[in-house]
């Protein structure tokens, strides 16, 4: 087999066979293909795109290029979360514990945040004592005994994606749906889930500006999972404005608490309960989305979600009396400021990608791989999209370990337009099943 | 300025600017640019094509990597000829001296041939001492005195271009008239041609398949002539059978006397009355293209363009009395062997390619760079398409210095088809100007 000959069959829109694509991603991955030509391969697919049966190829050969999690010892049905990323995105906080609370397993495998979208990991690690260093047996035990736990990732997973897609990020090939598909794909089944709910962000904090391209990402992905025996949903949900209040790694940990005491935002409550709801069903609660959605709402306001919170976190070192009192528990910044509205009217747009910019700014996000994180730092939404505002009314507040720029509180005045009308956005534009 | 910034700009049919492409080329040249992200660029173009302004900036760009030939002490306008490759094109040999038997200087820097494709300098080395390694004084000074001189390539000539078809040649992107185009007109500026006269050929033995193709990238060619400021004409001419009847390097030599005694095959004759009259009136002889015709065909039946091929062969060093006895003086095969026709009928198809690999199998063309030629070999076409034949008559020739395999007779006959019915291909498709 020649690679030049793959090349130019992807020219021609003839598509790869399984076995060329194998081929393909072992001798990428060996380096016997050079990157010159898998440049030239990734713009191919760029301008002409994958079948769906070269999409499960693809993605299975980059699963087999490495490691692969076995979780067969954990008792049920192991449903995995993705989120294409945003600014304040608070859900799998709520979610582990509150999936948990209704018997479905949750072995969540995490990352930390680069940019202006967070990590879980970075969240957690909020916690004082919380630690994600847990070894293969000790992380499947913890799952078995309550049905929760997440882990840093470890292991060689998918370094046929890893090599892919750092050559993508610099040969302009980022913006591909079979290559993004495949890689978010390639991860979550290398980590053992055996089914999956993806939540694709639109807007601007998200990577897919309009609900057209997400719901393109949404499809090819669950037709991957699909046809490579892997039970998919996923959402499209709104990214325009940050969801919740809370940007910042402590503030989304407070948000979280209240979120499952059942006081949380609204838009963090309900795509919470819409991606619970298809983890659980898919994790074999339920015989409906709607039975296993009202089972999430009843455990949001009896504390069996906030206990499952509070045992999650105690197992994994952390002092969980974080979730009585978080004020005290939580890292609390040494500066505070309030950013006032300098009109009367209505909140019409919050730009989620300049307000997550800013919160980094303010230390709660990392510039580059090895900037440290201020866990305390970050900022609160008094107002959202369609909310009304009088002149002077606080609309955030900035919070950091380090004194606060006037440039943060300037980004964040020139990103929240206050106009004569403005209304909620939609929060969920589509389920993709 | 970032390579991933002008991939994407390129990937979003953004034309790049010119000073982009100056940067780009230079950086690339210089290996600061890596080799998969020009193979990216290289396949975004492929897909999204070129402006005329973006090809002209390419073709400048390549043009000034390098060396740059420098003819202004040849008096008159300096008239460079391209084929864009065929089989058994014997038209450089014919041109040559044709065009400067009318005044037109013709300062032609040849190259050698590879696989079934021949070249002008392994033609004239068929002529015993004929030598092309001249000084570029000497060269000049030859075209002033004679109007006629052909020097093998020296020089570091557009080392962009030779570094980008390397890598087009890897990745796919070889078939992209935008880059076809650039990387032919770079080498014919810098080689120093004040007009061009370009001859895109199309069918089986051509790059170009079809017509259309040709005719697209004899377009792009002659816009960027234009644009630079070289006035360029091109024909789109037949190459689906051969050229001419034979094929390898002594043969053709003699079919080139041939034919400048205005005794030459049809179609050899009317291509380079079809061109040569393109290259005089380029040149400043003729006030259009018919007059110059109308001199040329004189000086092919004056013996004026013969006595010139004498002297242009004398002057280099070449057996001039070649020209009168080719049959002593060029090299003979010592191997023949007549291939007959199977039917009775009318040859109906002659594949041109093919034949091309028939001929290089017995020893007239290289297999490899590497590859020793064997100037006696090659075939002849005793018919070609449209000619009445009958069972028996002999087709074709074959000539070599070894033993002739059956091998080649078989690859012959497989290749040339007798039907029925069958008429003279169109011989010139296009002029475009």
């Amino acid at each position: 087999m020649r690679m030049v000959d793959l090349i130019e069959k992807k020219q021609h829109k003839d598509p790869l066979t399984e076995e060329e694509i194998k081929w393909m991603i072992e001798n990428y991955t060996n380096d016997t293909i050079p990157e010159y030509q898998m440049s030239a391969m990734a713009m191919a697919i760029y301008f002409n795109g994958m079948t769906d049966e070269e999409l499960s190829a693809l993605t299975l050969a980059m699963v087999e290029s490495g490691d692969q999690i076995d979780l067969s010892e954990i008792d049920g049905v192991k449903v995995d979360k993705h989120s294409t990323g945003g600014v304040g995105d608070t859900t799998t906080l709520v979610l582990a514990p509150l999936v948990a609370s209704v018997g479905v397993p949750v072995a969540k495998m995490s990352g930390r945040g680069l940019g202006h979208t967070g990590g879980t990991i970075d969240k957690l690690e909020a916690i004082p004592g919380f630690h994600v260093e847990l070894s293969q047996e000790d992380f499947i035990s913890l799952v078995n005994q309550n049905k929760v736990a997440v882990v840093g990732q470890s292991g060689n997973l998918t370094p046929a994606d890893k090599k892919i897609y750092a050559l993508r990020d610099v040969t302009g090939t980022v913006e591909s749906i079979p290559l993004i598909a495949s890689s978010i794909m390639s991860k979550k089944i290398a980590a053992g889930a055996n089914a999956i709910v993806l939540d694709v962000k639109t807007g601007a904090g998200a990577f897919m500006k309009s609900v057209e391209r997400a719901k393109e990402l949404a499809e090819t992905m669950v037709n991957i999972g699909k046809s490579v025996g892997r039970d998919t949903m996923a959402v499209i949900s709104d990214m325009s404005q940050p969801l919740g209040k809370a940007i910042g790694n402590g503030l989304e940990v407070k948000e979280a608490i209240d979120t499952l005491k059942g006081k949380g935002p609204d838009d963090l409550t309900e795509l919470c309960l819409v991606l619970g709801s298809q983890m659980a069903f898919l994790g074999g609660v339920g015989s409906s989305l709607e039975e296993a959605r009202a089972l999430l709402e009843e455990n949001l306001h009896n504390g069996k979600a906030l206990d499952k919170f509070k045992t999650f976190i105690q197992s994994q070192g952390g002092d969980e009396t974080v979730v009585a009192q978080p004020d005290t528990v939580l890292p609390q910044p040494r500066h505070s400021l309030e950013v006032k509205a300098k009109e009367t009217g209505v909140v019409s747009k919050i730009v989620a990608d300049q307000i997550g910019i800013a919160a980094m700014m303010l230390g709660a996000g990392r510039e580059t791989k090895e900037s440290q994180i201020d866990l305390a730092a970050g900022l609160y939404l008094h107002k959202k999209v369609g909310d009304e505002v009088k002149e002077g009314d606080v609309l955030v507040t900035l919070y950091s370990s380090n004194e606060i720029h006037d440039q943060v509180v300037e980004k964040v005045l020139n990103h929240i337009f206050i106009s004569e009308e403005g209304s909620k956005p939609t929060l969920i534009y589509d389920i993709v099943r």
